[in-house]
């Protein structure tokens, strides 16, 4: 039996060889043949079979294609609608308010000096122990919270605030309220840590009184040792409380404060004119977007909206998308890389980290710890990780991250509206199942998935949302004439 | 002076050795502060000296991008022009020609027998050597040139000729032209194989008649050696020469005749289900293409063409570019993919090479030599190389090659139109120039610019031409009334 079976396999082993042979002394034979064959066996390379998987051309392909559409969307803009673009009417934002007498916005901005005087002081007293800790915080708190509120009690009560105005206003005080929250917060570590030294230090001297000897080395240890931190160069608390080195922060491009922030050796003078310039130009263009393409679609989508014509309202959507899209970018750009390096140039500020590769970000999770550095890196330091350490959960923590950061979106886009609607607060609570879904989609499909979902909301997410407000807003103030407008 | 100078150089080693020392403890320093340092320095990665350039995500967005427009435009077509897919309007279109009473075009395919016929009888004659060369060959040149000219005259003259029955019979004979010129060719190197064998053992003979014994072994050999070629498993020539074989060549998915074509051991159900299926599901979409995008923007398009108002024409074209380059990609998926690998499947062909990845071709000539293996392994197998082997230079062939095909794409659109207008020729003859424009810009801006020129020609270059072509043809059908629209 395994004789044979041996036999069995040999003469399948000498037929395969045999079978090979034949095949190349055909082909031997055919490409000796007088007809000059051509052909040979192939599969198609779209077959699985070929194993071919090289579409680099696809992206060129898409590119164009991309670019081509967008310039056939501004030639018909421009045939439809003729030139809209007015690139003075910012001017007239800045320096006309909308009743023409006053300057509230600015007045309002001027003001801020109040409470980041309160707050210098307050820290002065805490660290003078003037003022009972609890007393100090309390007013901090009531200090930061009137940061808050002002503007929002102020545009509300008093007319004559322009919507630019009112936008500057909020986002101003916003970055304020967060600054003079973080400052506070570090003032605190330090206190807490050289009380934790005093403490170390006279626990030390109670222990060790055995001999006179023993208490002047200390004392001789102790004076070198502040002779070295003083001759570090660096700044130390208390040190650090004066009005110049809190100006610097509230102008630094970082949330987060600092006693000794890293700085550069000079100001790169071209460096600083290309920014400045991305930052004019860049200005501009989404000014230019805005006017274009922006307004007559939003205008052209009130009805769609107000009549539940889904079909319509989808393809508004889709055409508000696009150019929303596109200055949204330019604003990224303009805003993120352009302006806080030209302020971080100017101050020779040299940490330049405000965004990292959120375009490559393959969950919700991941771009909203990449896009925004500034503000992630406030919201570890001084309210994810200080949580943690009070004993709360990470899951909890992160709720609380995101609560308050839907809050400050919903304050910058309400409050200058005065149109007290909760879309940009939902839409951020949204981001919560939307990171579930994402993060399912991309362990499911894949990173490149997860890539299309986050780049999905962001594309679509924001234009729904500015719809919505417009819709509430022209709703509230010129309603009876939209109801009429949409019956007929 | 040297040791001065070695001082200094060690000085500054020390100084920046130092340098360095200084910014580790700085470094340690900083991080064991109490105000817990975030910040250290670093460059944004927008800025070249950052390094970094991993953009992957944005090939997604861009993706995205492109389908997001696209379902756009759809909406935006169906909200415009409703649905103007009719399914069963191919049927029509096969079914009922013009006027309604006879079938032109399929009495025209069906006449293909007759130029087959008379190709195969002059092959026979001249094997049998009944015909003398000179004039089986003049014969045959008769012969392929009223393949060519009998449809453009029997069209031209007679009506009752859809446009889609006049394009496939202009098609089916262009085809059938290319492949009678193949099998003429190639029978014709084995004529001329067989009559150098001939003259060979000729030869041989009358030198070597030195001994009977000699003769002998010679002859046993040359027995040997027919019965090893017959032995081969291969059909020689004269054998070839039957209907059965020419017609498995006319309608295997290749232009180039082979006396033995490679074969696949049996045919896969699912495979030929699948590629039936996209055949029928790709035709039909092409069709819906057509009716619901490509016939509205071709009309939209005629006014602005006829007044050159050149923004308004940019805009048509551009947004006509879109869904004529989407239908002639499916129109290639399914011709070279489904339809060819059908064929091939059903006739167990197995050289199913009929495209490479022309969507990486870095310059025109590249894409030319890819996009339509058939036609360019015959253009080179049965013009350029016989061309060089008769002497003529490789310049010289390549250009004939093109001015065939330039007059191949005319002749397949102008004579269903019959428009005979040039602008498909001068298409063709603008790849010259374009060739050399492409190649230019590849050499320049590197592989992926060239990449961009050969799309670019591709998805802009169709539309013009149809764009003309229909201009043309309206002109000429309706001219007067166009006239009087376009002044209004």
């Amino acid at each position: 039996m395994g004789e044979n079976e041996n036999q069995v396999v040999r003469k399948r082993a000498l037929s395969a060889t045999k079978a090979d042979e034949i095949q190349a002394v055909e082909k031997k034979v055919r490409s000796s043949q007088p007809d000059k064959p051509c052909h040979k066996p192939r599969d198609s390379l779209f077959s699985w079979n070929s194993g071919f998987d090289n579409f680099t051309g696809l992206v060129n392909w898409a590119f164009l294609l991309l670019s081509m559409g967008g310039l056939r969307l501004l030639l018909e803009n421009f045939i439809k609608y003729g030139i809209r673009v007015d690139p003075f009417q910012w001017i007239s934002f800045v320096i006309n308010p909308e009743d023409g007498s006053e300057y509230p916005s600015l007045l309002l901005l001027l003001y801020h000096i109040v409470p980041l005087s309160v707050c210098l002081i307050i820290e002065k007293a805490l660290s003078a122990e003037v003022v009972p800790n609890g007393i100090g915080m309390l007013v901090h708190v009531v200090n930061l919270l009137s940061v808050i509120l002002l503007p929002m009690v102020i545009i509300h009560v008093k007319d004559g605030f322009s919507l630019v105005g009112a936008s500057t206003v909020c986002t101003v005080y916003s970055v304020l309220f967060l600054k003079l929250w973080s400052y506070v917060q570090v003032n605190m570590w330090c206190r807490s840590a050289r009380q934790n030294n005093n403490k170390g230090s006279l626990r030390r001297q109670s222990v060790s009184l055995s001999s006179l000897q023993r208490a002047k080395e200390q004392k001789k240890q102790s004076v070198k040792g502040s002779t070295e931190d003083l001759g570090d160069g660096l700044v130390h608390y208390p040190d650090n409380l004066r009005l110049k080195d809190l100006y610097y922060f509230i102008f630094a491009p970082t949330l987060c404060y600092e006693l000794n922030f890293p700085r550069t050796e000079r100001i790169r003078k071209r460096f600083l004119l290309r920014r400045a310039f991305e930052v004019i130009v860049g200005t501009q263009i989404i000014l230019a977007v805005i006017q274009q393409y922006m307004i007559p679609s939003v205008k052209n989508s009130l009805v769609p909206f107000s009549n539940m014509d889904y079909t319509l309202a989808t393809e508004r959507l889709l055409k508000l998308a696009i150019p929303n899209h596109l200055s949204w970018l330019i604003m990224f750009y303009i805003l993120f890389h352009s302006f806080l390096n030209l302020t971080g140039e100017i101050l020779q500020f040299s940490d330049r980290h405000f965004y990292a590769d959120w375009w490559n970000a393959n969950n919700i999770d991941i771009f909203w710890r990449t896009w925004n550095l500034p503000v992630h890196r406030w919201a570890v330091r001084h309210l994810y990780l200080p949580m943690v350490d009070m004993g709360y959960g990470r899951l909890t923590a992160s709720m609380v991250v995101f609560f308050i950061s839907a809050f400050f979106h919903e304050y910058m886009v309400s409050v200058p509206l005065k149109t007290y609607k909760i879309w940009a607060f939902m839409g951020m609570m949204g981001q919560i199942p939307l990171s579930f879904l994402s993060r399912a989609v991309e362990k499911r499909y894949g990173p490149r998935f997860g890539n299309i979902v986050v780049w999905s909301s962001i594309i679509i997410g924001q234009p729904l949302c500015i719809m919505m407000y417009y819709h509430d807003y022209m709703v509230i103030h010129h309603g009876p004439a939209i109801a009429e407008y949409a019956q007929v």
